[in-house]
């Protein structure tokens, strides 16, 4: 058995791969899935495959219709999603995944530092695990593969 | 006909009281439901109804597991969702609420500033109509009632 | 027990209101729905919540936003769902449509002239009931609510 | 990760041949099906396979039966569609297709030449993107593989 | 609390005017829904609505399609659907809507004589109850509302 | 805006009365529906209905057709789920109408003593507000109808 | 792409063999399963498994209940389903599964010879393709996979 | 054709490891999956992951969290599920397993000893197949892949 995990999350550090480290390091049956982690080409792709647009607004609509293409299909494909919170930026894209990932049926394993707890307090109760590491989201989905 | 509405956003001001006032004046046969938009209330209704909690971790746990009860029940009776964003606040249930609403097959009618416009690119791609006023959200709803 | 019905189709002519009126001389307990039916209404919708728009293309995505809301709830609203097909105009939201309301299990009355047999016979197929007159899909409604 | 692709759209030209060359060109893990891309086979396929029948209208309803039943089961198993517009033709299965495919929650990627704007523009709305050629179909395809 | 109760089953003598009107006697809140339950309309009725047809399959094809329009209808409306079995009539009918009523989720009571029991026993296997007799069926609706 | 409430747990007290007494009291718009609390009657109901049965392993498989019929069109007309779990008895029915609510989607508050908390700790974590008293159950569902 | 194909009808004679054999000569790439075809098996099998049963009707609740285990996991793994109905038996479990196809959105190929046009005529309506031989329903999947 | 099946039900001995042996000796294509076996993991697994906690009932909460997120995976994955009662422990896990894969519309195989039957008779009812013993459950099982 393999599972498919969808990272949700910001795009500005590579908080990914230390998570596909060390899922391999664990020797984890996992595949990774996320949005485009390269945030000038999640920004430009719409002109990109489109064309340019007039103005930023128009940029931004033709960028995240591809953006959005992607993370529907991939969430799809997921059997469970992580979705990691942190101090720094707006993060709405992680909440509105965690969102859909509940309403899916879909699994959420949550990484926020405890700081936060209070505006990301509603999501951790829909999450139905709560994290504060990296290493943590990987034990728990470790757990689903052990028998002792 | 009636359609239920959902009204996601802030609690910090009374700007849905402002659109149920002018839904009433359009004569629009529209019934508003939302969180709780006392704020204290929200943030204190896990102690009010399990009891003092330890700490405040677990204060927001009790909280967020009634104030996500409220929305549970509420959205599932939602024809459709008006979700508010502004330059002010963290504003992920918000984020929640609109993924959850898209997922669940109702229709989002997003209302942001335009200097918003990037950050909220995706929630925006995704809604059904995306407009800056509350007044626009209403004339949206109006024309699914007109017939001329 | 009433029933809702969704009247797809051209917006260039009056035959909503025929049904209408044969409805009630048949005393049907149907309530009927439709999109906007002032056709310049529907080509204008957008620029006159949103505001103005920069050229045709986006006058057009804000209008079709506006009519798609539209649609997505009374569809949902709907029991059966009524498509009629003629021989002119391009007609395909008539056809969206057609495919949105079999894909959602609500069963097709298709209304077509037997000249357009040949364009339009995946669609036939899928439709619950085929027929070439708007008293012919109202009788078939009237079948559901008779006893002898 | 491989994806199941379904090609809606005319069955007069070979669009589709040249979308599996590129496709194979760019390396894509790409699945593609269609529906029956030799017109005279899928208006002859309902007589092939049952029989003679006494005029044309059951000679259509026998093919249609048969080309939907191939779309049913295609659809099905789709991850996403494209669906393809152009200026000749009525286009009405293509439609049917991209309702159909938006009401399971499959996204949909519309091509459509810029002068189709305004009868398209629905569905467009409905699209999760909107592109101009085969080539910008396939990009936004091969997006959802890349990550940098 | 009213229930919406839909009675499958042949329509050849009146067990559901029998139904009926024990329902009304007991004084249960039962709102009762049925196939066309005059046999001939119910075979005529394609033609009455479409127009004569060439051969007998197409009067039946027609015919059915008014059917299948009503049952499709009816049966979404059902809160439980009651199946009759006797010794006599082919009933394939009644098995299909049993077995439609069944994968939609909906409680099916089955009321068959005990000498029907060896072929009609995957389908006694799918009911939620199984009884010999009308009034037993209408004790078991009972039940739903009593609470002492 | 009325809530029905599934009042799932034990028939061997009057607890639901005392809910019913209160929920009047607080003159919440809540209407309650549960399992036949008349004990005798919910062991001996599949006799009085089908018949004598011949031994007590088949009076018990009539006797829970029939409180499974209940169950299950009761707790699809459910707005949310009470669960109440005590020291006594198996409970084992209202584990199951507990686990079922929650894979319907519906919204579930559980009410145990927290000496219980060890063994019922997994479908604490699946319920959406775990509270010790009906007093408490009863507050949250007042939460939701409170604006202030 | 392989399908699964689940052959619904009667276990009397050694029809699947004949649709198994065809398949293989036109090398079609379809996984066939079905119900028991021993028909002794399939009435023996609830006392094989179960233990002897105090009566007829008691065995047959045995047997029947193995028997929709089997048939409730192969038709989940189905992509279309075939039913074929003859002039001899009942064939209620044929219509059963035929309408538990259909309600669960599976493609639904009808074989029945044209004699029993009329107590099968709803069944017909609701199939996606009706033929009278097997060699016809193999051709009808046969062009699923064909592109020219 | 191979099969998932959950073994829902007690982690106090090794019934599971009976059953994966027997499946072996069997030549069934069977693949198991079940919660933690190991109890005191299972208890402490909470703390393990995300740190110790203040007092047992949180401890409780934490190690369910995972234990569930354990189970929504596997029981996602699974095709058929299996659950077993016995004389001893609470076991209302296993019940609210049995009550998740009904409700998912996955078969239940109960087994339970036959002095149990009043207490689980409802879930009895709502299993497709009750037996005594694990060899009886594979017996079940066996079935599904036999054709003679």
């Amino acid at each position: 058995m393999e599972l498919n995990v969808y990272l949700a999350g910001q795009i500005h550090d590579d908080w990914r791969e230390e998570i596909r480290q060390k899922a391999e390091e664990m020797e984890l049956p996992l595949h990774f899935t996320a949005p485009m982690e390269n945030h000038d080409r999640s920004d430009n792709i719409g002109e990109e495959v489109i064309g340019q647009q007039p103005d930023k607004i128009l940029k931004d609509e033709a960028a995240s219709s591809l953006n959005n293409l992607r993370t529907q299909i991939l969430m799809q494909k997921a059997d469970v999603v992580i979705a990691l919170f942190g101090e720094k930026y707006k993060q709405w894209n992680t909440a509105v995944d965690a969102g859909t990932a509940v309403a899916l049926g879909k699994p959420l394993i949550l990484i926020r530092p405890q700081e936060l707890h209070h505006p990301v307090k509603e999501i951790a109760n829909k999450a139905q695990v709560v994290v504060e590491t990296k290493e943590q989201a990987l034990q728990a989905l470790s757990y689903v593969f052990e028998t002792k």
